[in-house]
């Protein structure tokens, strides 16, 4: 399956922290770089996500705002 | 401004490619790794942003994805 | 790929507008219900999306509001 | 009230999940396909949403990506 | 029609600025406090969204951020 | 630092109300008009954010929508 989703970057899974129905996915995706994921239990569950694992962050562009100083 | 948003990486512009309401601007957070933002007009325009200048991007928890092969 | 999205509808796409940097996709999910997708044209390059082909609307939970009458 | 939204679905929902602030609520769109939308626990209990009853699935088409085999 | 969306803030429409296929739409919701929409063509055609009509801006609690200074 | 969002509007932490991995933020900016947040609890730490505190609430222009009656 290839996505219209612009950004897909690849990473390993530093931890998975589940709550009542959403999890937070935390992915190191370049040494010392990391992302941070809230998605449904289910998608954990589905997907099998575990520490150590390897995982892409994928982000549609029109989420993705810009900052400067 | 400190902002709730957990995912803030540095990076550098490689391209800002205006549109008629809708800009696409492409931020460089590491060697050879781009990642797309879709923003308004005005944004870029109040921001200042052109190619070579600094950017951060920011991208709220709720919008990022998993995907696993 | 496996992606968390928990929404993911396969169809056939009815119609590709292009617009300056953003397209517009109408994907036929069920007789006579289409789903409208708003994402940038190199996505629509990129993945060869046209008229008639297949596709798979993917939407992220947290993206999905419920209204009542 | 009329939305600009351009996805709305008329579905009945599977099933109504609390959590501690976030609900996951299931809605049939269609024989067999199921729309799961992320939404607060608030909102459940304002509209008063119940397993059984009628819904609309409503989706911003900024938030839809497309994906192809 | 209710929809579960928490922030739902009535208002006028200042401006309807139209591109390809993209409008942004300000709305003031109170005097000197300005909200912009991005939103499809076909919506500001289909609501008949003008300069000067009323409008409710709708924004789902998990799109919205908090900053300090 | 300034961010592309569009929406940037300035208030008063009204409520904190924290979930297991989920917490929901209601900012009053205005007399008798709030915005609620649904961000992480690590943001809420992070942030320090607290009942009677200053806040700006966020939100990116393609995450508004428009409705009328």
């Amino acid at each position: 399956m290839r996505i219209s989703a612009r950004n897909q970057i690849k990473g390993k899974i530093l931890e998975v922290k589940k709550g009542a129905t959403t999890s937070h996915v935390r992915v190191e995706i370049a040494p010392g770089q990391v992302v941070t994921a809230s998605i449904t239990n289910e998608a954990v569950d589905d997907l099998g996500l575990k520490t150590g694992g390897a995982a892409t962050v994928v982000i549609k562009a029109s989420d993705v705002m810009i900052a400067v100083d």
